[in-house]
């Protein structure tokens, strides 16, 4: 059984909706963040890291969306989540490491400037960048968007970790009309049941 | 054929390291970062991030240590670079997704802290703070290190990674001798044919 670790408005609704998508029978933990249980010695003896997604699994627990989008797609592969042969693996991961190291940082810069500075000043200077190096990040996977999903024919994870980013562009400065194919891929992907799903369940 | 495009001193170090293990074949060409060889016209349409690594393959072009790292493991698999099992293969992911969106972002706040603001004085908080937060890291991949290597009796490609944080320590303020079985790691690390092999060529 799999129990999924989650906070509303997170990027660990792109776990929710890889699970969806598998069909996947999962429990479905959503963390008081603002009452601060990520910091609680119980979540911190599951992830050290104090951080989500978290997924329970018989054999331990995963963390990482990049680690975990790609263990659901190996653990359901009737879901066809992911290709599988090394090379379209390897791209499907070079977007979620993508995700997860370049554009999920420069929305932090935003939301949560306090990791890397302990100074306001700095802090509101971090936030006025972000609508640049977010709009960078777009023009990027805007240009790589094969359609009509991400990777092109076959619906994979990246996919739905995409759809996390697009739906915070409003608040990260980021105008999706300017970048067509996104935002066609924004309202596609919120028409899919297990997106429903998903955004109905975790939030 | 596979050309890895890399740069001294940077964490394309860790593919290198991934691709002597592994005793593959494949060209190196050193790219001229100071030079800016990273933002001109040709290797932007190899590799629009800018970024290194950036592995050239039959296939087409692979970028993030993360894909590319688990893309060598699965194409040689006679290296034993990965656990095969899905559940085990993420638990590496999950080290190396950690070394690129949180180890590594960490890290470039000292370095590249210019990415995420314009403002100088808000740099030099940037800075002052990677002490404290590659602490952080390194308290968590020590608790976390199950030995001989950090999955445990696997040599993976995580060690590789990890590798390159430990030889960044000292500059980012951890002292190694702080956290005995990284730096113990780190000794054992290069002592290997095959990162000696990697630092030789890669610098």
């Amino acid at each position: 059984m799999l129990t999924l670790y989650a906070a509303a408005g997170t990027c660990s609704l792109a776990t929710a909706i890889a699970l969806e998508e598998a069909s996947a029978k999962y429990d479905l933990h959503k963390m008081d963040f603002a009452g601060g249980e990520q910091r609680t010695p119980e979540f911190l003896a599951k992830n050290p890291k104090g951080r989500v997604p978290a997924l329970v699994t018989d054999q331990g627990i995963l963390t990482e969306n990049v680690a975990i989008l790609a263990y659901i797609s190996q653990m359901y592969p009737e879901a066809h989540l992911a290709p599988r042969d090394p090379f379209g693996f390897a791209e499907m991961q070079a977007l979620n490491a993508y995700f997860a190291s370049t554009v999920h940082v420069n929305h932090a810069h935003r939301v949560r400037w306090y990791r890397w500075s302990d100074d306001e000043a700095a802090g509101k200077t971090m936030q006025a960048k972000v609508p640049e190096t977010m709009n960078g990040c777009f023009k990027i996977l805007e240009a790589q968007f094969k359609g009509p999903w991400i990777m092109g024919q076959q619906f994979t994870t990246a996919d739905g970790y995409l759809f996390i980013f697009e739906g915070w562009a409003a608040k990260d400065g980021v105008n999706l009309a300017d970048y067509p194919k996104l935002a066609d891929h924004y309202k596609r992907m919120g028409e899919r049941p297990a997106v429903k799903a998903a955004l109905a369940k975790h939030g």
